[in-house]
């Protein structure tokens, strides 16, 4: 239950006493049996039939989950059955997953940069939309066959999922289950970050980062639903099209462009709102392009997130340039710094149930509607992943619970002699992956040494070309 | 023209182009002339009756002003009388002034620690209330005889002064020149800070410090334009039943009890929105005392001012308790740290001029009004700073520029028993002052010495306590 992204350690916490103490955890976790790679292979050949039939005997009843296994790359997240039907406490219900959203969270996770996911094995997850398929005690507002979405911390992808009936919302009428995994992690982001701490208003002008992103077109269709509102969206070149029909006023391509200067160049003066997912050095650009009364508003560290496994000096670089800030700054720039996460935001049940109404609103009156870029198979997830990591999405990429149809099947058999090439290569990046995962290893131990051993390779550098 | 308190000196500051580059200043400065104190005391015990006499001819065209001669205590703002009319500029008109507002900038100045105010000698005063008496060319939306007020970054204080057009607002119908001076740096403040930055709305919770003060009365008004607005308010006890009428909801007295204590009895979660004047260790007590999307805006360093003139000590202590905040803790507690002062918002004239309209309206629909506290003649200029530093204000100091009538002179002279005694008092104080300042500038020289002399004197203290 992230936005965009994810911050690496707990570190600096103040006053966390609520947000971090453990909310209602899915209870929907089997009891910790060892899950053989050979089980998830068996579990990910295996048709889903089975999910679909009524199991009466608690003993029988199975279903399958993503698991994730260990920090790293995509292949950590295995495809399993679990057996045995999750019960249900009071206030809770439990549901038949039909769709599930993927953020930005959910791939630091996997890197171990994420600390709201319990340690592996667990099922990660933030957002899905299903069928409530049994109701707990106390639950008066949901029935058994009612269409929801789901918010949760971690959890959620999975054919059959336990969350507190009130981290659930019906689903309008019209609207997929795809979309409606795809909507409440972004849109609920969005929508705080510019109308809590953003007090977006008319005549405004707001900078979205990764624009083609979930929370970047969230953001961006929010942003329209008020008056004159002048939007800055980056991208690569490839999406300018797609953000511009979807509102962006002015698209950056930040591969080639320097965007402080782009900005600067139509608006010299700064902007009022400034959507940060970036962190390290991007945050101070940020603070510098406010203008007075200007909004900075941080919400992840994606510059952490390089490459399949944790990049340790990604995450130094991003630590060393991790913006701190003084209030006498603050007092003469008349600029404020904000940082949002959903995913610190569990304990505050009531407040995410109000934006969600006014969001699920703003959806029926057409002002807003999920982009989704794709859907994959859970068989696919470590493909859905890298296309998000990658930053080849357009909008929301999302899993389905369908078992892969027969027809689709064969297809894709079509395409195996490629797929098997591809592999190939992966294989290749896996093993060479390996090599880095020891020398990480080792990173870890005397992280201070490497890092001083790169200046002093750089000063030696430097003396050479003197 | 600031809220209630200054920031020391302009450190730290980052992208403050827009902010820091000169506004435009009062041309209503003489030329440069010596002003001796003899002088100083000689246009104080004259009688101005010049002032309301037309001078046609701009040599023989005198008016009295306030003149901080230099840094220090109550005495260093001092009575003179200028000569020579203003000239306008294009876009300028000259106004006869009526009555002036005190802010805590302006003690803050005094001692030399607000940046905004250039080199004495100077005249402070950041507001005003008046009369047009000249229009500069340009000018369409005044005329002569229009009763406005008026914001500047200084130079207020005197009888003749010389603003743009653009920084002037029409007084509304019934309000008197006092209220009309007590008004703008307050209410601009205390709106802005909650309805911008903090994004007040219904059934949120509200600390204000201060809340007998001028900010601090006029943002409790403010609260209670919004529903359900729970007001919590630091004042001494003395001023608790005023404020509790003018819509505190929960008067804590600070010098006795904890404010963070009482105010967790109540609110376990924490507050919505922090308003904070006082700086240093208060701004660390007010960051943990916000709940998750809460707001802390921070706009002055009050905690600074210790005594009539510059504690090194005070600022010492209040720089190194100085809040700082990593974006990190900022996430993981979706908080909000905002700095504000309008001392530094010259350049955003219409933002001004657009809050200033709605506070206007508010006042027309009679949802807030000035608490004046005292109003007090030119001469008695250092009593009411001496009040509003001493916190025995309740609401706002305001200065008359009108003539002390003889009848009142001839009251006070039956005081002048008293008062003899009180100045004795006080000149005792300036020699013992002036020891201190003597002692000031070694401080300056070497402060952290002395700071390292106490702490070795609380050591050894603890030491023989043992």
């Amino acid at each position: 239950m992230s936005g965009e992204d994810a911050p690496a350690q707990q570190q600096n916490a103040v006053d966390q006493k609520q947000e971090t103490k453990p909310a209602e955890e899915p209870k929907s976790e089997p009891p910790k049996t060892e899950s053989a790679p050979a089980a998830a292979a068996e579990a990910a050949a295996t048709p889903a039939a089975a999910t679909t039939e009524k199991a009466p005997e608690e003993e029988t009843f199975t279903y399958r989950a993503l698991v994730l296994t260990g920090y790293g790359g995509y292949d950590k997240v295995k495809l399993q059955v679990k057996k045995g039907k999750p019960a249900l406490k009071a206030g809770e219900v439990l549901l038949r997953v039909k769709a599930c959203g993927l953020n930005f969270a959910d791939l630091m996770a996997r890197q171990g940069l994420y600390d709201r996911l319990p340690s592996p094995p667990v099922t990660p997850g933030m957002e899905c939309a299903g069928v409530v398929e049994a109701v707990g005690e106390e639950v008066t507002d949901r029935k058994v066959g009612d269409k929801v979405m789901a918010l949760s911390r971690f959890g959620m992808w999975q054919e059959v999922a336990v969350v507190p009936a009130n981290h659930t919302f019906l689903i309008p009428e019209g609207m997929s289950f795809e979309e409606a995994a795809a909507l409440p992690v972004n849109y609920i982001t969005a929508y705080m970050m510019l109308f809590d701490f953003g007090n977006l208003r008319p005549n405004q002008s707001v900078l979205i980062h990764a624009a083609a992103g979930g929370v970047g077109i969230a953001a961006t269709q929010l942003c329209k639903t008020v008056k004159d509102v002048t939007v800055f969206g980056t991208a690569s070149a490839s999406k300018h099209e797609t953000i511009t029909q979807g509102g962006v006023t002015h698209a950056i391509d930040y591969r080639t462009k320097d965007y402080v200067e782009e900005v600067r160049k139509i608006s010299p003066k700064g902007l009022d709102i400034i959507l940060d997912p970036l962190g390290g050095s991007d945050t101070h650009k940020a603070y510098n392009l406010l203008k007075p009364m200007g909004k900075l508003i941080t919400y992840g560290a994606a510059n952490m997130l390089a490459g399949q496994r944790k990049n340790l000096i990604a995450v130094a670089k991003n630590w060393y340039h991790q913006f701190s800030i003084h209030t006498l700054s603050l007092i003469q720039g008349n600029k404020s710094v904000c940082g949002f996460h959903l995913g610190y935001l569990d304990g505050e049940t009531e407040l995410i149930a109000q934006v969600m109404n006014t969001i699920l609103e703003l959806h029926q009156q057409g002002k807003i509607k999920p982009h989704i870029d794709s859907t994959w198979h859970l068989e696919q997830v470590g493909d859905a992943m890298r296309k998000m990591q990658e930053r080849n999405n357009v909008g929301k990429v999302v899993l389905t619970t369908e078992p892969m149809p027969e027809e689709e099947k064969k297809e894709e058999a079509k395409k195996e002699d490629k797929k098997k090439e591809d592999k190939k290569k992966d294989d290749k990046k896996k093993d060479d992956g390996k090599k880095e995962e020891k020398k990480d290893e080792k990173k870890k131990e005397e992280p201070k040494k490497e890092e001083k051993k790169e200046e002093e390779t750089k000063e030696e550098a430097k003396k050479e070309e003197k």
